[in-house]
């Protein structure tokens, strides 16, 4: 089946997930509409001309390890410097630095779209990119020239070196070293793993940012510093920086995941960007944006596996069904057609979420508004949480859909499930999201923040009331319900009297309650922007209606589980149960 | 990490479902508990010693395929010859041919134990004794005596064909032919795709067991027959049948997916089994048994991922947390925990469905106890569809825990996963397992059948409040909550007022609604005995708990999809959101 990019999907999206209102208010100065359509269809061409049409061999191939060198699938250096040329890497950088600085929202729905080429296409210059924000933050006036504008043309590459074998979430127990050397440089020493894109053959420079510690370094996290390290230094030199092996993986065959060794030879030549001792902070920087990206490629992975699901249940005949003669259709049987729009549903849902993280963080950034920035960042572990379950989900209901030609690598519908499988794991997993949502989030603005997104849903739910459209069904009733939970869920994990244990405890089914709510929220407005626009035929009441009465309703119990399912977790009891 | 096989688990597990309870109202004959704990005891050291020790390599080298013959790894034939010469092909066949005549019941235990060794080796096995339960009950005296005991002792291997590339799910489409030979045999003709084991080096013969239609065969599923046509001819020659091709599939790689080609050369040599355009009935004889199978394929992968992920969680250090000085194994942090227990509980469940399935059946062919009989077929889709969606949940949620080191291949973790994959899908995908327990089974005995399980689930959560274990905590209460659920999803979907169309379209959710009530209390029933052995160390009850306060309590909100969520999938609307 073809891929076809959901240009008109994505801008419809972006519209009513906020991005129409905050142009409206200004926030984006004179970007205008017929711009960013223009630009996202342009995109959307890239990805289903060039990307997509190498993903399958790419995944069969995989990039290829030997003396030191990784070479990537034939096809694919050229299509990276295809996709530079035309400008695609330096959308977001700012123009101070040759970027075109584009806001984040346009450049979600952009990342959306290369993943959906390609998710082990697109998560090399989605790196970059984050490499790119910490340096254009933090780094000496001197880097910046040096590195920016080679980095913002796609020219050179960049890459994050955080793991370590003992150091996976836990960045606290980090070994590698960097000493201070005369001339105001330093040199690294250690090895570093799952490094993707740490080496390959796209670029004539790759520049590592390194987290390391100095020898007079405090224990923990805030003993680590944050180095820049090129593979080529200024004088041309080879670093003291290489690539020992490569992993073999699930899926993402085409991207490179790499153990780098620095300093075997003396020590490998590092600058500090930032202060000493500061790098995570440095890192922190560019987390929400990479969040938001990682929670793209599941949207990425949902939207290929839904689209592939789709065609191949209207092509395939199995069976009798109302209204048709012969074997019909599968997508005619009402259990393929639970599944199909499950998939639908969860992908435009996880979509929606995806975008309205980023429309806050640009009202935050843009137009100096505080609050909107604190709701961003509240989104932004549902986001990515959210974004990459649901992908797993989606492309594994995609194989479902297709039967024995599902588990056939042959289809592609399993490629979806093996390259989305990664995307909860990396970039903090969603544990870690889940954590995040409820110790840092929550608190946001004492409170205020969470209480203004619950606020902001349930104006949604009010409106799907008003509008008293047949075709919402029990929408406005399910989803005042799923808020309901949200918010009894959000008072007593936030209540005075919750010990850690149980704040933790609840996190996970705590985001996804939230995501319910939220994307349920979200694919209500998406309908009330298509009644507003009489645009009927497209579905989207339907689909709010299907995710409200199908998929919404889980929320009672995920609340049930946050709140009432701590006690369940500890104990000695519960130790002899995990065997421990 | 070491796999373990399951032993005392399983035995206690079975005792838990009712074995022990048959046992003693003498539905097993002189079959002592220390006799069925030595076999499942021999059988669990094979596997662990055996097995799963060529799991890894079998998935990396995959079979084989060149010039009409396959290849299985390094080391699986000879397996295959250890494990048939200690006489583990014939548990389940008859004594009057050779087998052991074992309950099926203890079967499914063994099923399970050869599927943790290797999903791809247990396949293999599997099928042969699905055909070899068709040819016992309907194959002529002459093809018992000719091919019976070489397939009980395993010296020969069976195939199941049914699949053509138009006829996946609907066997009214398929094309083979078959055509009336004057000496009473019969000539086949056609192709066959996805057959499991249909060429390999284990044995000498393999007998393929083949529908077709006959030239005057009415259309659709009533003009099927079923032949057997064997690689080697009774007169030592070559049968027309050929491999051409195997699959490259997402996992199993070292079990054969062969495409076989009948009759290329004039025409295959077949036996009728059955009467002619009775196939489909002969192959409702073995379906029970081999939807438990694959049911238990699932457990299977279930009980691996898990076992992976507890040893990878004891062992793993990272972040901190109460009562550990420095990093903190993960399995101590509560979400971590989560995963874990999910992963127990809903492996644990399913088997306990499984075997209570399993332990109805032997209860109706052994005491000729029609509502036994009645209440395991109605288990049956269940066991098949929630035992292999928990083993991909499950091996997902192992992946989870391995953090990075998940989705490398070289951790084993991803392997579950990908091999689990296919158990939705064969031996009937789980929609249509979920279609037969809606529309076939619970129309059993004037829905009597549904009623008397539902009143046990009733009865188990009775004695766990009547227990008044403080470890217990709301366990009966959320149960109590599930199976209310329960039975007014199946009060809705029997009333006289539903349209089919309603019916099909909560299928699924309502199979899992009924598994988690289901599960929950086979989970309670494990805790109830383990109180009355006073065997307070082994977390049932901890494991029971967490199951009804943090999964069970779904139930709620898949009854209301089940009672409520029809009307959103029918309609213009609904095809608009689905591309049509």
């Amino acid at each position: 089946m073809a891929y076809r990019a959901p240009v008109a999907d994505i801008l419809f999206a972006l519209d009513a997930a906020g991005f129409a209102a905050a142009r409206e208010d200004g926030v984006y100065g004179d970007l205008d509409a017929e711009t960013v359509a223009a630009v996202i269809g342009q995109a959307g061409a890239f990805a289903a001309e060039v990307l997509e049409p190498l993903a399958k061999a790419g995944d069969r191939q995989g990039a290829r390890f030997a003396d030191g060198k990784v070479t990537t699938p034939p096809g694919w250096a050229d299509a990276y410097r295809r996709w530079r040329e035309a400008g695609w890497n330096g959308t977001l950088a700012s123009e101070d630095h040759g970027g075109q600085g584009l806001p984040l929202s346009v450049w979600a729905a952009l990342t959306e779209l290369w993943h959906e080429g390609s998710i082990a296409f697109g998560l090399g210059p989605m790196l970059t990119q984050g490499a790119l924000e910490a340096l254009e933050a933090h780094a000496s006036e001197e880097l910046k020239a040096t590195y920016l504008a080679k980095l913002v043309s796609g020219e050179w590459m960049a890459t994050m070196n955080l793991t370590e074998p003992q150091a996976g979430s836990d960045l606290a127990l980090l070994r590698s070293r960097a000493e201070r050397a005369d001339d105001g440089t330093y040199r690294l020493f250690g090895q570093k793993i799952y490094i993707t894109y740490g080496e390959h053959d796209w670029a004539e420079n790759i520049v590592h940012l390194v987290l390391a510690r100095l020898p007079d370094a405090p224990a923990g996290t805030r003993g680590i510093s944050l180095f820049l390290v090129p593979k080529i230094l200024p004088s041309g030199e080879r670093n003291d920086v290489a690539c020992v092996g490569i992993e073999e993986k699930l899926g993402i065959h085409a991207s490179p995941t790499c153990t780098m060794a620095y300093g075997d030879a003396g020590g490998a030549v590092g600058w500090l960007v930032g202060e000493e001792h500061r790098g995570l902070a440095c890192m922190f920087t560019m987390m929400n944006n990479a969040r938001l990206g990682v929670g793209l490629q599941g949207v990425a992975a949902a939207e290929g596996a839904t689209q592939g699901a789709q065609a191949f249940a209207q092509e395939r005949r199995q069976g009798r069904a109302e209204g048709h003669d012969g074997a019909a259709p599968i997508a005619a049987h009402p259990d393929v057609r639970r599944m199909l729009l499950t998939m639908r549903a969860l992908t435009a849902a996880a979509r929606a979420i995806c975008f309205r993280a980023a429309v806050e963080l640009d009202r935050g950034r843009l137009n100096d508004d505080a609050a909107a920035e604190r709701r961003g960042s509240l989104l932004i572990p549902i986001a990515k949480a959210f974004g990459t379950d649901v992908g797993c989900e989606v492309a594994s209901l995609g194989i479902q859909v297709h039967g024995g030609m599902g588990y056939v690598e042959e289809t592609g519908a399993a490629r979806y499930l093996r390259d989305a499988r990664i995307t909860p794991i990396y970039e903090g997993t969603n544990g870690i999201q889940a954590i995040d949502l409820v110790a840092r989030k929550l608190p946001l603005g004492g409170g205020e923040t969470v209480r203004s997104v619950i606020l902001s849903l349930r104006d949604t739910v009010r409106r799907v009331a008003e509008a008293n459209d047949p075709g919402f069904g029990a929408t406005a009733a399910r989803l005042a319900e799923a808020v309901d939970a949200l918010e009894h869920a959000t008072l007593w994990l936030t209540g005075a009297a919750r010990t850690q244990a149980e704040t933790l405890a609840g996190a996970t089914p705590y985001l996804r309650l939230f995501a319910l709510a939220a994307g349920g929220a979200g694919l209500a407005e998406e309908a009330l922007a298509g009644l507003r626009a009489e645009d009927r035929a497209t579905g989207r009441v339907a689909l709010a209606r299907f995710f409200a009465e199908n998929l919404a309703v889980a929320a009672s119990g995920l609340a049930r589980t946050v709140t009432e399912g701590a006690g369940a977790l500890e104990g000695e009891a519960v130790d002899a149960a995990l065997g421990a």
